[in-house]
């Protein structure tokens, strides 16, 4: 199933054209006709007859990419000179970079930065640990930890070929959070080494964020870290996911008036995600919970295809034992969750639920049960896709989580500060504003994570885990005294 | 010993002072009887009958400024509002930033730069492995380790107390080789655990950067993990300062007309510079150079006081196997090489050495004989200070070498690029220019950095660890066809 063409199958073509009447007609009709979405025509340079351009088209695939091209080379008095890829030419000597934040072209300024001014900083630190947070990258600095074992859909394809996901990562997190994020990607699977790895280069980090990191390793290693490190650590797969899931359930309950201790809910796919999302819905509220692997429903006392944490899934969900495959425990079900593959619902099993049923189809990026064809059964629906309304994307909690939580120096972000992290992402939309098309804000929509942000870090003082005393004003000028 | 007043222990001191005549000049007379330098003065405000003013002190040290305040506050009709320590207010929230190289404020920027677009990025360097060094940051970017345990002068702080250090040289990375690199301080001082946890991180690295760990631990570390990745890894404490040396050394040769295989060099400090310039020296063609530590001359059959690196260098040094302290085996010595501790030698023993000495005396602040004392008995002479001639500065060699190594995608940094590195920072200074008091370039010359690249990517090349193809253009256009 390919998607709708779009910009990440953008190609800039750079063609030469007999220049004539009807030339760029012949073309631009080629490549309609072969499907692709032409964006920008622009001209390169005129020669005598002839005319160079560029044209950008978005494709739904690679393969649809070179039908594209195909098409193309095939229109008569048209050479294809030069075929560009956006988004390889977007990533070429990768996405971020370390810059100085003061400038380092005088020999003051080096006497300040480097030696010998900077040792006056390293003992201040070392008298007073605390002050790392003040005097360092620490207090902004998030580290984007991954083995490279669960990157997006495409599995266990190692860390230096997760690298590009950790580094969009990074852009995302400067970018709606200010926060400072650098990549880490582990050239080891052994969970012990990785707690081992990641405790070692803890020091410069005023956060760790758990990224694509298989299931259910990825348990062990965030619980393991928690306990180890002063600093929060957070698998963003998990609780990323479940923050935005449940903002987005808040609100669609709303629309179809119903309460979260009331609903029955069916969690397909109990990987990171799953379990992430059951828990923080059993934090919500949520008090008949199911989840299902690709075995069925998980109850207690299922033997075959069990491990720890579905144990604890077991122990912890389905209160009524109810037993049977998707197909089955879908019945009666208030709410439809999806954390899995393509195709796994059809439309009569949307059809078994309750009455007004809330669809999450979340496998990406072919859902669950496709929008257009669940639409008519449906009274809301959300996918992680950005082509359909309501996309549950991570994005809208981790910049503004690691934000709040670094902005209070907290120790950990536990589980009061994801539930307001969530709360907030909901509040963002008026009553006025929600409808069936309209649950979660835009990803866009910068109110989000500075929302996001208080709202973590009000939790933090609540609670007791931020560090950092309200409401101090930075001074450096008793600096001096203490030196 | 304290320093003459300089940037690194700056202050600014904001000052409420009656508006009359003659209070300034009170004021400035005052800083001045205390030693104290003065720089920019500025107005604040103007009120009635009262100014208040800004003015940037430069001290020597911390205990200098403090007095500089007491005598400000003694003046009458002064009254200090506030003090501010610049060097501090530098480092608040940190030195560096991590920025997204492009824009991502649309939804087509989003599909690009992260999902789903980077999911064929990611494939590509799956099927690829070589193109993680074309589509990702590997290509530019740095480690900067530390384990904190041999800092500055400082000793063993710890690893959130070097963080500053290894910020500042993130920024040198950046202003002078446009090289990305990136603080990694371990919370271990194991050598195996600092071994396994720089190979775990590796996969992002272009290169790994040693810094400021302790001997002779930092010799076994840094074998190790050359041995075990296939980027380049370089300890600037050891070879950083040997390239320099080795250029200093060379035009001073030129100076005083001698043959580097015909000197006696004697190194005092053995530690991890002092040996890596013994190795660079003996490369370069150098044959009786004698190591004393503090306990005297290192020599064949010195039972006391020896590890195995002593070992090696008692092995590979001293061919007449001269025995005795520092002041006995500088007799005859054409070069005194002090990587060590203020104030070992006098006059005594420079008196001692062959004619036309030269000295280079790098202990830091405060060297192992000052210049001004030894000026009057030396043909040449060089520290590590920035407020004497001939600075001996690692800035002049890793921004460069690091460049040269990343430009051509270098899997180490052998002996050969070292000396080229060297000679390229020796010939930026044409025989014309050569005198006594200019034998290094200054850090602040850019033509360095370049010229130390050049030579260091052509030397990998000639040596065959260049992995990239010379000469060739990058070009995406290809990616499509290969996805």
């Amino acid at each position: 199933m390919e998607t709708t063409p779009n910009a990440s199958y953008s190609l800039t073509l750079r063609v030469k054209l007999i220049n004539r009447t009807g030339a760029l007609g012949a073309l631009t009709t080629a490549i309609g006709r072969a499907g692709g979405d032409i964006g920008a025509i622009d001209i390169v340079s005129v020669g005598r007859g002839v005319i160079v351009r560029d044209i950008t088209v978005n494709a739904s695939s690679s393969e649809h990419g070179a039908r594209i091209i195909e098409a193309v080379r095939a229109v008569e008095g048209v050479e294809v000179i030069n075929v560009s890829d956006r988004t390889f030419l977007l990533h070429l000597g990768g996405k971020i970079e370390v810059v100085p934040k003061a400038p380092l072209k005088t020999r003051d300024d080096l006497s300040m930065a480097y030696t010998p001014g900077v040792a006056r900083v390293c003992q201040a630190i070392h008298r007073s640990p605390e002050k790392v947070f003040t005097l360092t990258i620490k207090r902004n600095t998030v580290a984007v930890v991954t083995d490279g074992t669960a990157v997006l859909g495409l599995g266990d394809i190692g860390p230096a070929a997760a690298l590009p996901v950790m580094e969009g990562k990074a852009m995302l997190f400067k970018e709606f959070g200010g926060v400072d994020a650098f990549p880490i990607c582990l050239d080891t699977k052994d969970p012990d080494e990785i707690v081992r790895t990641v405790r070692a280069i803890a020091p410069v980090f005023g956060g760790i964020n758990l990224e694509d990191i298989s299931a259910p390793r990825c348990f062990q290693i965030e619980e393991r870290l928690k306990e180890e490190l002063d600093i929060p650590v957070f698998h963003d797969d998990q609780h990323g996911t479940a923050v935005v899931v449940l903002a987005a359930l808040i609100n669609a309950l709303k629309i179809v008036d119903k309460r979260m201790d009331e609903i029955k809910v069916v969690v397909n796919g109990v990987g990171a995600a799953g379990v992430a999302c059951t828990k923080i819905l059993l934090s919500a509220g949520a008090k008949n919970i199911i989840g299902c692997d690709q075995y069925g429903a998980i109850y207690r006392g299922r033997s075959e295809h069990m491990n720890w944490i579905k144990d604890w899934y077991a122990q912890n969900t389905n209160p009524d034992n109810e037993r049977g495959t998707i197909h089955d425990v879908i019945r009666g079900a208030d709410v439809f969750l999806g954390l899995s593959v393509p195709g796994v619902i059809a439309i009569e099993d949307i059809k078994r639920m309750n009455a007004r049923p809330i669809v999450f189809a979340m496998a990406n990026p072919i859902p669950e049960i496709m929008p257009e064809e669940a639409a008519a059964y449906v009274a809301v629906m959300a996918t992680g896709r950005s082509d359909y309304p309501n996309q549950i994307n991570n994005v809208l909690c981790f910049p503004g989580i690691f934000r709040g939580a670094l902005n209070c120096r907290a120790s950990q972000i536990n589980e009061e500060m994801k539930l307001a992290a969530a709360r907030a992402i909901a509040e963002i939309i008026t009553d006025e504003e929600l409808n069936p098309e309209y649950i979660v804000p835009s990803v866009f929509d910068r109110r989000v994570a500075e929302s996001v942000a208080r709202a973590t870090e009000e939790a933090a003082y609540r609670t007791g885990v931020a560090r950092r005393e309200r409401h101090t004003e930075e001074t450096v000028s008793d600096e001096l005294a203490s030196v």
